[in-house]
């Protein structure tokens, strides 16, 4: 019996976990849950999984909780909360930690998890684009297993499985190519919010749904793949391929090449993450090659999609000027940039086009910075973020040298370290 | 250092294996060579790889053949020939034996190399074919590894690597679907022997290149794989795919699909085999998606091409009437069915029409029958070649009950043990 301690189990990955569990009886225990403010759907879980411990965003919705729950039901639970709850379910004694919440705060309690030697399956992907080079030297030290919850790197793992690293010449990544692959670069800058949001394959929410219409998602799963399978920049590629079958492929110096194909259904790389080295059986409908009939596949335009080109730019060695913060100021302006757009603020390729000045920004002022801890990274974060909306706001005259001098950039050149 | 003892050194597939060896020096070491009558080119192959061990047809050659070497050429190289040079070729120290031979011919060698427990690179499909339980059952009881050498069954090596057996669903077999792939079957009934050679996307023999025109070369390989990976015929499926990119597929319980990919090259399943569990680095082109633009898949017409069901019918399990030497009468019943056609007399339908009505002789006359050794499949080998002839020189009434009385027939049906 594998016990599980679920990081965001209410959410759309913890909810699916949870329905791999459900489908092989007797082969996994949730032992802790963390959930945020979905308390009615977390005391239903209690109730049906019986965890040991379950967190909640703060010590109100903790009362709220055991409220909710019978004598009966409360007893053996014990209730935490907070950001001290997410760490003691991090930590907590299990042989697998599902690291499924979303965002920035993530980030520390995966961290705990893997201080605290436990493997983690993550969908959490905020955690490897904005801490990969962090996270991958504490799996390393500790000896701990990451494994991969998103279905392009669950097929990378699956394709590297038996397979030696010293053999891989390159991981190619699909890519959908969003509601946007065949339109030319004017309609892409006078596409509609709704336009946007319409990703042909995959229900997702708003933001991962800009990120897929601008090649972001792309551009951080690149971010992540660099960090998760240990590969230079330049062993990572990217090819579109609207069906979204073949989930991504993998190229070893024989010229073979091993792919993970399947139905978009993210129970199953859930299920591969769970059950690893084994396999979880899953009632799910079979890939049907001849029914599909064709899978296409062409290559990116990196001109109406540059946040490839920033992902590999963010990506650069410390020793030629890149910086390890690079990849998290290359996500916080984008989280800034596409909450700008979709309050209608801005043109789709203005996205791209600030995420591209803050990350050249950071390049300039803190070339050569490595990253000592988690504060450099939440520093290098609140730092994209000012200048993303400072460029946003038009506060920047960007043709020019670059304007200096808030308190909060100086404070982040400060503290993230540059290489000795 | 690995020591390779090569069976069929002068073929197609020993030469590609030698120049896989070209392109990792000190990786290899060839240290035993047989072929069969081409000596200018197997004294070329002594030259430059200086086995300690080389073995041709018959004596007379292995005479030549020392003629044609220098004093200095033959210094430490032993020459053996016939029968017994190949099992001693099979038999000598090394660490991988490369079973390419062509047809019946590898079968004793083969088994032979097993029984001395040595690792086998199996190029030579006939033996899987004609001898799969056989060889099964001596690999097993004598734990060797037995290396898929062709496209396919490496694809599903390559994709089974790091899995569990007890994880997988079912094995796909992708097939280009051949030269008849769009055609009616009133134009595969008017088709020519010049028409049936043209496959469209490999280079192969006469023999091969008919067995692809009717999909009897996937039928074999749909035998082949029952064996080389020890699944029930239920397990194995084939789709056809025009381009040949994807060699094959293998579904696991969670539905999850992994697929081996390349340009076709046999260098690269030789490369996978002889490097085991390490890759070979090889010189061959990158598959490019992208340049390639789609990849296609449609259900076989098992109508035009019964010949898998007749792949299937031979598999059927001898507790429910099928007979372990059945895939040797197929597989007999169509060399000689191909080699008919090939010689103008028969339109192409009639391969499988006389394949499945000595198939189906074979069952009724012996069901249950279990292969004992060798010389059970060498007799119901030859029995099937008898009665194929009788059907294609219309000695048969095949509407009417099925004719008894040869002795050759007799004779198998006495040496092919039965069930007890």
């Amino acid at each position: 019996m594998k016990r599980l301690a679920i990081l965001g189990s209410t959410g759309s990955v913890g909810e699916q976990t949870l329905e791999v569990l459900d489908a092989s009886p007797g082969r996994f225990r949730a032992v802790a849950l963390a959930a945020g403010r979905n308390i009615a759907k977390l005391a239903d879980q209690v109730r049906r999984y019986r965890p040991a411990l379950v967190s909640v965003a703060d010590a109100e919705l903790a009362n709220d909780l055991a409220r909710l729950l019978s004598r009966t039901e409360r007893e053996g639970v014990e209730i935490v909360f907070g950001p001290d709850g997410l760490d003691a379910v991090a930590t907590t004694s299990a042989d697998l930690v599902v690291a499924a919440l979303v965002g920035a705060l993530g980030l520390r309690p995966t961290l705990a998890a893997i201080d605290a030697g436990r493997a983690v399956a993550l969908a959490n992907k905020e955690v490897m684009v904005m801490a990969g080079a962090l996270v991958q030297r504490a799996a390393a030290r500790k000896g701990v297993a990451i494994l991969p919850v998103d279905s392009e790197h669950s097929a990378i793992f699956q394709a590297l499985a038996g397979q030696r690293r010293e053999d891989v010449a390159k991981i190619i990544l699909t890519c959908s190519g969003g509601p946007f692959r065949t339109s030319s670069a004017e309609e892409m800058a006078n596409a509609s919010v709704e336009e946007a949001l319409a990703h042909p394959n995959w229900d997702m929410g708003a933001k991962i749904s800009i990120d897929s219409a601008t090649l972001m998602n792309k551009a951080l799963e690149v971010i992540e793949a660099r960090w998760l399978f240990d590969v230079a920049p330049s062993q990572i590629e990217v090819v579109v391929h609207p069906q979204s079958i073949v989930h991504s492929l993998v190229e070893f110096v024989d010229r073979s090449v091993l792919a993970q194909l399947g139905l978009p259904d993210m129970r199953v790389p859930i299920a591969v993450a769970l059950g690893h080295p084994e396999r979880v059986p899953l009632d799910v409908p079979s890939l049907d090659l001849a029914a599909l009939g064709r899978l296409d596949f062409e290559a990116p335009d990196r001109e109406r999609f540059p946040s490839l080109d920033l992902a590999f730019r963010s990506l650069q060695p410390t020793g030629e000027g890149g910086s390890e913060a690079a990849p998290a100021v290359l996500n916080a302006a984008n989280e800034v940039t596409v909450a700008r757009f979709l309050a209608g603020g801005i043109p789709l390729p203005r996205i791209c086009e600030v995420n591209g000045l803050v990350l050249e920004e950071h390049l300039a002022e803190e070339p050569g910075a490595i990253v000592l801890g988690l504060d450099d990274i939440v520093r290098a974060d609140a730092w994209a973020r000012a200048r993303a909306q400072d460029h946003l706001d038009g506060k920047v005259d960007s043709g020019r040298e670059l304007q200096r001098g808030s308190n909060e950039r100086a404070s982040a050149r400060r503290t993230v370290g540059a290489m000795p």
